[in-house]
């Protein structure tokens, strides 16, 4: 239950205010050379405090390999990872010790265990998502020997849409923003968002290119319902897409179908995904992050023991997360590839005369 | 792979033109009264041909358990459920036998597989769909005991977006629609595509009432997860949102949260989740589809001989998969709470001395 | 609960007396020859009524595949399997309506479920083996293209242990029989039992030889560890021995130890196996199955309304249930190293490399 | 592959002679008082060098709990427990560098994944076991408010059986012996082979008293096979008997059956399970452990470059793993119960009605 895929399976482990968070990545083949560098500017990536746009936490976020690695590369063993809580500010959470957070997970984590770990959120913390990102990065490392790159940026804030499509850019944004003209119209909502002590909401794309045809298995593991489900694993996702979406519902079958070329699709309504699986095209997934639930005006709530009061929260908290969600759908996505790739091996007989009898 | 769900699971076989489809469904508590013509009713729910806005086939869809019952109640062993299959046209499938349908898993399961059954589709037919009905119908079953109740209905058609809820009106109507003022204009966007020889999109509203507060597993089967996961799995959807979805991006924090009262939640924007767990209030689940690949317009294509052909098909398609989607969308969201309903036992102590230390 | 594997996973349903009993095998590669002929022999050779030293029951076991194959070859869809029940005297079995055999899984299934389908034992019949058998089938076929042959044989009976291990000479035997020296005592030991109302015990040797050294996975897919679940799994096993097993704890390390020249071991007291993982070496397995429980002998015993009884049965039992376990062990043995072979591929990245950047 | 269980899972990771070991155990109930002194002094049982029988390594084996608990309870989060190695000789393992031990999974895990760590074993190393005893501690304190208790000792050594079963003595016992009466003859022994540089096999004898009747999934998760699959999963377990175990297949069936009256069982021939599912009687499990292949003998080898060597082993080891094996046994024990108890619950429609309907 706290275990993502099949063959590549992510365990991951902590509470926001607990003495560390880590994870157990099973399943990396043996031979993969681990850049624990590039781990490491991936967890940066994701870390906050690096502009106003995001928290004002300190988090060093620094990582130590446990287990699995050997001169540098992977040995096929189990890979841990841990980072050790160090900035963690436990009293800023006394006051809502005995309170429900509206639009947050004590109410239900509450209800699910009779008792909840209340500083900062505990387990559903979105601090656990370091832990997706450090899984996630060897994941890329993996896929990178595939030719496979996985990217993302935000192409929608508060309402406000991009269109433009530029990685590029984004990388050298402060709120990743994928198009240039509305960079600075999205982050400006942000800003006011955080005067108006409030939050907004955005929306992430994330695509894969360079992927195989053939990754997914039909009909209960397919590659887009995988991707849904990593997606809105994800805190505060509420919605995900494939491809055009929402969108396609909107156009007719005429339009919708891709047809196919020997060059290739003519088009790529389907996100890179047919029947489940992959066709070779880019992947392409939107994720749509609700505003954040801590926002610092006053609310309606019970208590524990079943009073009504007044919710005035303290703390630290970004703005708008899906900002900072991009580097997450990244790792989210490299998993659920990587976990594909493996579990695609041996779906041909000529798979296994490949490998057993050369 | 092709089987859903953890503690309750459903296993699917069969392809659209083979001998047969069924399922293995495995997890059923013992001493449930298993009502057979309840799950007929539902296959029949599902079943073409029923209007001119499905499809013309004639699949009769009788059912027959082959195990896992006695004496007209469960026993706690697997019950199997299949279909044979009887009114099969397969020489309608002759001239797609070598080429990939623009839409469909034709080219994914050849890249795949390096073989594959084109006829109806083989395993990627909508027709396997019938199985997951049939297994959702015994998890409603369950889920009545506990007071859990699923409704759906279709709330769009090509963009055509009904307000009202009114599941009551739905289950009248010929395409299941929701909202009584957009029915008449939502059957004539279906029945001028199938003229045009052309399909069209639709979304799906499904809901749960009565889902106790505590279902869903963090960190990595949240019941949104799994919920995504599990309407993005069937055929043709492209978008899943939880509660006010997409919508629920375009609020302020302030807005989106949902307050809380010793009278319950004020307001339901999260759609009965928070932090992957049912909060007690009605989980809320669009699914939107894109319209059918199957069209009878001429399509540019190349053939497993890798030459550019035109696509012409025959055969008998729904010009809108929303209108029968909705007993899949809640056959899914029942096997989907059902599971949660048994992993979510043991979650605290006590439910272990209430069971063993009577 | 009721499925066996990880990528290569049987899920079986079916009781003893119910319409039929089957079995959906998941994860077969694509492209793989299904040899109905082949699938039908081992299950004659699983079923009863061949000699005196089995039950006369006549059972056909006709199977009938229902999918997952289109022109003779597997197309990595389930493969579903049914045989359909025929020759049930569930009659014979009024008389044990409420009460517990002996020596059976009556009490428990009781105590676990609260009900059972109490004809013929219900799901806990070893006519379940059936599926295992036809499942196990297809598992050959597939390894026998990794060149992969299992063989088994019976090396005791009732204490009675022959020491030549004679494959050719089991497959003319009536009783399995390993040791062409032993086998009229040892099939005397099972008339006698059968004469006096009684059943033996025996022991089940099964091997495979052309393993290919690397499959197992550890720490816990352990190769002899699963191995150990499948054999103990069997209805009526007690004891599952690796290599040498009981026998390696009596020798010295110095003796016990399988020294390495560059033309392999020198011995095999390990069975194949180290770490969890095959060496290259005949993979050894020894299975000991209890006596029959069901003899014709009255036994105490209490009803399902908590009364002291005497327990009489009717109804036709093997008397040694080693004879027709070792086809069973076959199976288990060899859905264990399918499984394992598929598991195996991707430990390395070279295998990644060889699939997907060819 | 690194998880055992399915409600309750036991993940473990790390290396012989890497930064540290540990586990994560995820399914733990809400609630639970988790006393780590207890934790620890199941380590300490486990650990070396309490006597001459043991390996004179100095393991301090002192392990931290990073997450999961709040204010002593468990919070229903994942536990991750972790123990940093501090004692480790990695330059005893030099001289191994490129050769394979007899014995030991060397050969294997090269064959498998191209690469190993060689140091101390690496992954295979038995030192793993410590957190299976971490995790199993944690398992017995679920078991123990469900009123079961395990206990295990050594009832053979190098072939010296004892036949009287006193659990209290064992305590006592420098090598956990049953048998007082042997226990001497035993001691012997193991130092007899230590002298010789050499080492001998042995047999545990674990056993759950107070289990309720109905624990075990049938049919391919059974109570028997995964206790099969538990034990023979230990470093160096070679067979595993279950109740009489191999002794029951010399036995006719009206002396096997263990017959039923209303106070219960006559006899426990069975070992406490039937079908797969515990009868509410003692459990009773045999588990036969090899020689340890680490002997300071000279043998024959190959090196990871196909030259023939000879093997002089350095470093220290158990000259008779059963030893410090009883303690794993347990683990496995607590491990495989807990979650059975776990997966039961559900079983029945009563089970979800008092939890959902109160």
């Amino acid at each position: 239950m706290n275990s993502f895929g099949k063959k590549l399976t992510l365990t991951t482990f902590g509470e926001s205010h607990g003495k560390a968070l880590g994870c157990i990545l099973d399943g990396v083949p043996a031979g993969l050379k681990i850049d624990e560098e590039f781990i490491q500017l991936e967890l940066d990536r994701r870390k906050p405090g690096k502009s106003k746009l995001e928290t004002s936490r300190k988090e060093d976020d620094k990582f130590e390999i446990l287990s699995g690695t050997f001169e540098g590369f992977s040995t096929g063993t189990p890979i841990a990872m841990v980072i050790f809580n160090t900035n963690q500010k436990s009293k800023d959470y006394d006051s809502v010790k005995d309170l429900f957070r509206p639009g947050h997970a004590d109410f239900t984590y509450f209800q699910k265990y009779g008792l909840r770990d209340y500083r900062g959120g505990g387990r559903s913390s979105a601090r656990e998502t370091a832990a997706r990102v450090a899984g996630g990065a060897i994941a890329k490392l993996m896929l990178k020997e595939l030719g496979i790159t996985i990217q993302s940026g935000v192409c929608e804030v508060d309402g406000i849409r991009g269109e433009v499509v530029d990685f590029e850019f984004a990388k050298t944004s402060k709120l990743n923003a994928l198009d240039p003209s509305m960079e600075k119209e999205q982050e400006q909502a942000i800003l006011n968002a955080k005067d108006n002590h409030d939050s907004v909401g955005g929306v992430v794309l994330t695509t894969a290119t360079g992927v195989p045809a053939g990754l997914g298995e039909p009909l209960y593991y397919k590659l887009d319902a995988i991707l849904a489900e990593a997606m809105m694993g994800i805190n505060a996702a509420k919605a995900v897409e494939i491809g055009d979406g929402v969108a396609s519902t909107h156009l007719k079958g005429s339009q919708n179908n891709d047809q196919i070329t020997l060059n290739g699709f003519k088009s790529n309504h389907a996100g890179g995904i047919l029947g489940g699986i992959s066709n070779g095209d880019a992947i392409v997934v939107k994720t749509h992050f609700k505003p954040t639930p801590s926002i610092f005006q006053e609310q309606d709530t019970i208590t524990t023991h079943n009073e009504e009061v007044k919710c005035n929260l303290k703390g630290r908290h970004d703005p708008c997360v899906a900002v900072r969600g991009t580097i997450v759908c990244e790792a989210m996505m490299a998993l659920t590839l990587a976990d594909m790739a493996l579990l695609n091996m041996g779906k041909k007989m000529e798979h296994l005369s490949s490998i057993y009898n050369k």
